[in-house]
């Protein structure tokens, strides 16, 4: 059964507390849930992690090479990080990129993510629901054979 | 039953004909008619149309305001055209936006969508299952009441 | 008796429908009619008309080659629409621009109109009035013989 | 009986002097007469100042508190005076900005106004009807109660 | 023989009427004849079409893809129609791009066409002249097989 | 005992009457009052005054030099006043600079001081309290003998 | 009795080591103990941390959720950091950010703090005097029931 | 005789007071000494004026309108001051700018002076002796009948 | 007979040795070759010359001052030389500028020309037959009467 | 004997695994034996450390502190970790920094490095071989007594 | 007696031939034999040149080392040549920059001088008048006994 | 036994005379001698050349076309020569560009080299012996079969 790594990144464990009427009142632990339930359904076995610190999120982000699909959500360092880009694009595996809000319609400095150009989705403002689109995505990429990197 | 309206722009008339290497094979006919059978599926009536013109996309636009939903995908008029973003906002319906190629990872004229800061989401890169993911995030906005708008 | 044209662009056809705290809730028929009625008391003819298709404006435009003066709201083309800037600058009439509400107070995009460097005047952020506003205007540029291009 | 206080700024003085091909050949108390006059006939009491100092334009925005309305032709300093942009913010009253000239078809640092964002209308390139224009406006946002301010 | 789509855009039908002083003194039909008769000469056949609309230049543009070679004068679009721009790289036949005037001698936005870098050849500030320089060069791009797109 | 210069600028002398949500209530005289009374306790002399325009401030700025400190809140000045920044660091006393409100967090224009760079300090966001904190700055400064200008 | 946590980030460790000129000579112990007893003067319990890494940062940040107030000094990631920002909007407790050195007075990008639109306060080139002032301003925005974010 | 105007700018009266080091150890009055006496030895009448306020520089500047050239500096409202810009564009004399140090060689905002574009000539870090030069080149502009403005 | 003098700059004496791909396989002296025989069938003398050395290339260009046209290919130096736009401007007598490739489509330094606004017709990306394209919008210029400069 | 710290930042432990056409196939523990080999080639201890996590190795960079140098490649962080620029500055030894690739042939955002301005010595797109080169550079530098920060 | 080495750069040649309503009608030749003479007043010796290639200016700038001082204007190089920016570093005699024309009130890229910041002084807009004035200023300093470089 | 060109740019044969605290105190001959000699200890010719003309050091480069590599200081050039640029790439042999300062902690204008991206290394900071790193650079990129272009 093809495996994919959900990585979640600073702030993401705040989910349900921090700013509700942006993130929505669900926790992390009952989307991950949701997501790891549709894996089932879609024939994957789903992994979920979260994690503050930019090197462990690379770290995470490297173990994804042994695994078949990548979904991430890099919260802040998404707009600045070419570590976790990097990471990514020498993941080799399809990586679909999620943010929960629409970021295109908030603060200029979000309406950029560093990683987009070397993932092979992108979803942005659907909710926490974005997480289950990405997964159909990302099954979609794998059963393509789609390699991520430049 | 809610309603929702797919709106394809320039050049996506030519989709399985040109740059199958970024597009795909398919037609649009193909993809417009696996949308619609979500639609029976999700329970919601999907209509389809792509018009070349700003002045008809705009207008199409306007019909979406007796309707639940909207599924845009712009084409090249994502990049600057205020007068279907404006459109998009007095529509006060959710709106999705679909790019079917990556658009982060072409170029840099392409990174930006001047229509997205007004949608409800946005998904690209997911090729054209990405109109099938719009239709889900749609169905869920409609769902939760959303109206586009700024 | 001289001849003014006036050019609504897109998304005007709702006005009174679409965010009427920022456009107000008067409808385009009556806000054409006040400025008709003023034009027959200035001793002016004034025909009306609303496009949504930039090449549609631009044809209008032409039109008021044969005619005395212009005044022109092209809405979100205004922003970025060079083909009605030449359009504007070859009708060789006095043309004034009108945006209903404040645009210096909005988004930043709003902030430039490329059509404005080859008109007569321009007047924003002066509700419907601006119409009427413009017109005095225009009969007045009319009167000095004043002529648009660059 | 409402009252209204037009504030010319530095140069203003040279009206009929100064470049007249941009600025015409009437001099400022010539203008400031029909505009008093256009009070009258519309029931405000117009009365008018011109100083050159940005201090001293502060000042008179604020006397501005205790009126109705405010026209202002800030001349250079609109282009970068958040001075009189701050005083004109609280001066808690309609503000028409007026430029004689277009400014838009001039040199590039004329075509921005750092006042513009906190005003209630705009009105440039009617030549000095302008005025008489602004005051037009002016009334009519007394008359709906607007308070300038952001 | 081969075909050969000579396509101008809006206000090029204006030619003769505005701004001699930049544009010449000919009308777009003189123009067209000329170009058709040369390319009798070199053996291929010219079709000639003017539009105003953004939307109908894309169609017409697409039905280049059954001809040979394509001349574009995209008039005020060639600064911003991405629209455009895709429609030309999905036309599959080369393309040379026409100015009549020198457009890096005039304003600033004159100086960038997002139709260029799609295109086989560019022709600028030769009159109308160009469009016959334009056909020298279509056939010869021609000859070598050239195909344009990205 | 050590002198200390307090200079407020234009719109200032509104304090208390002016956008209360983002100024506070109190007026200037309340305030200045308060860092009257703590200079006593500190065992510095605080002499107060306020100034809308800009040469004004300049000339109360060399009053510094012959005084051991300077706290200035030059108000909208301080976005562009290249005067009152040669001013300052001619000061050669130790200047600590004070806004009320937080200038990071409101429009961009008040992002950046032009006088921040010459002075000793800078303390924004911390309401009227932030002129008493300038106070104690302002009196280590002197303390450590510290010189203003660059 | 209200707690407030005191946050140093990356090379903050060092001082009174690293460029003594820039920094001064006091060790961060020193300082802390400084800001300790006038905590203990107002009322409030000072507990003070120090952090290298972001992801550390994120989440002794995300700490102050459960106390009253927080004081930041995020050495360089204060350029850069949005998820800093984040964490710090997320706290729902004023926090006061503070630079030893004047920022504005260094390197250009030094001048610009990410996370300065969403603190209550800001203090820079104060020396380690500034963190004082800061437990002070911090008190006062706790009494005063003030909420971090945006 | 003719007569010419030397207008110095905040700050200018500290000279020989303020950073000796770039402006020099004389005092304005021995300066302003010099170029009399070098006015008499060329046969002008030369007076000489200092004022730190914007407003009064204006109209400074304006009384020079009655004489036949005109000597500015203009300190550090050179990099911004438009309102100085226009009364020297007014003034309808030749005017030749001075700055005693070299502003190219100094601070980023000092390289652009905003008056320039409307002065017969320029003159930077010729120290002191800069304005003797200044008189000679103003005089043989005088001569040659040259007249400011644009 | 006129003449016309044909100039190329730096590196395209390696024409046909370096990246053929991009500018084909023919050396510079075939190329010249074609273009001096094209002249005599329109009856125009060209002569040719090749410099690496900007100074040398401007001498050249002075040199068309006696002849009555000038075709130029500046290679590298058309992207920044100040100088040879300089030379142009004071050349009096029509150039037409050639790139083989089209600038357009490669990397965004090559697609600004500075010398092309002083040019009368430029023309790039139709290969080596763009030459013979110039020499005959040259001739036409030359007909004309058409002189440089700005 | 003289100790250089050879530190590399994130993906860098991926070496010979992660895009081999852009890095090569040596593996991170083949380079680092053969820098040490040089290292006792030249009579210099090299001690090599990996880290991903930016707090880690601002860490790393602290420990070098008390060595004689310090080669460093912090990878993806080298294009915004102000943090770690800091932690070099503050490390008073002479750092060399190394890049594998030819980081100016490259994405955009690989052109700058943050940290060079505070580095002795910069080498990039020398392969891995740029370690050693490097390991040769600081030896010199070491010799000469360069001290590293601003 | 001291010597000046007076430099002319491309075009220069051309002087009383070239665009005579910007440049005037003298020739060089003239110009120098006025420079001398006024040199022969002054008691210095002047020697001229002029150099229409970068490096051959180079080269005389170095010539400049064995003299007392130097007075460039650099044409079209000034507004890009860091090679010839270097050079007069280097010279380490003090150089005053010339431009005939007003550079300021044309092109905007004329407005910058790359050599500038290492001048001791820059004059423009005073004609050829500006070559004596600028022997006036070396000669002063000269006397003062500046070093040029940075 | 393969060949190697040295190629330094203007100003660098003042190497030991010019700002020795940037550039050090030994001569350009000096420096040449070492490379020469380490040429033969590596089994390399080296032939060493110093122009100051951008148009000679085009065509020394093309001279590198009949040799194995090429080792290149262009001074001032860096910043703006396309021209060398584009003879680097029509080299077609390794090339390796060196500096002796550290470029990136310099004037901004300095951080940037148009060549580099078409060179095969790159070098700065490491004094005079970065020629001799660079040669062992080049040689190993020889021995690899490396070309240089784009």
């Amino acid at each position: 059964m093809p495996s994919v790594l959900l990585v979640n990144g600073p702030n993401l464990d705040l989910l349900g507390q921090r700013e509700p009427e942006t993130y929505g009142s669900e926790t992390l632990s009952e989307v991950e849930a949701r997501v790891v339930a549709l894996g089932l359904e879609l024939g994957v076995d789903v992994e979920c992690v979260q994690r503050s610190g930019e090197g462990e999120l690379v770290e995470q982000v490297h173990r994804a090479r042994s695994m078949h699909g990548l979904i991430l959500n890099a919260g802040g360092y998404s707009h600045y990080s070419y570590a976790l880009r990097d990471a990514v694009a020498a993941a080799e595996v399809p990586c679909i990129e999620v943010h929960i809000s629409n970021i295109h319609a908030r603060e200029e400095f979000r309406h950029t993510s560093v990683i987009a150009p070397v993932t092979a989705g992108f979803i942005s403002g659907c909710g926490t629901l974005g997480y289950e689109l990405a997964l159909r995505a990302c099954v979609a990429r794998i059963d393509e054979g789609w390699r991520s990197g430049r």
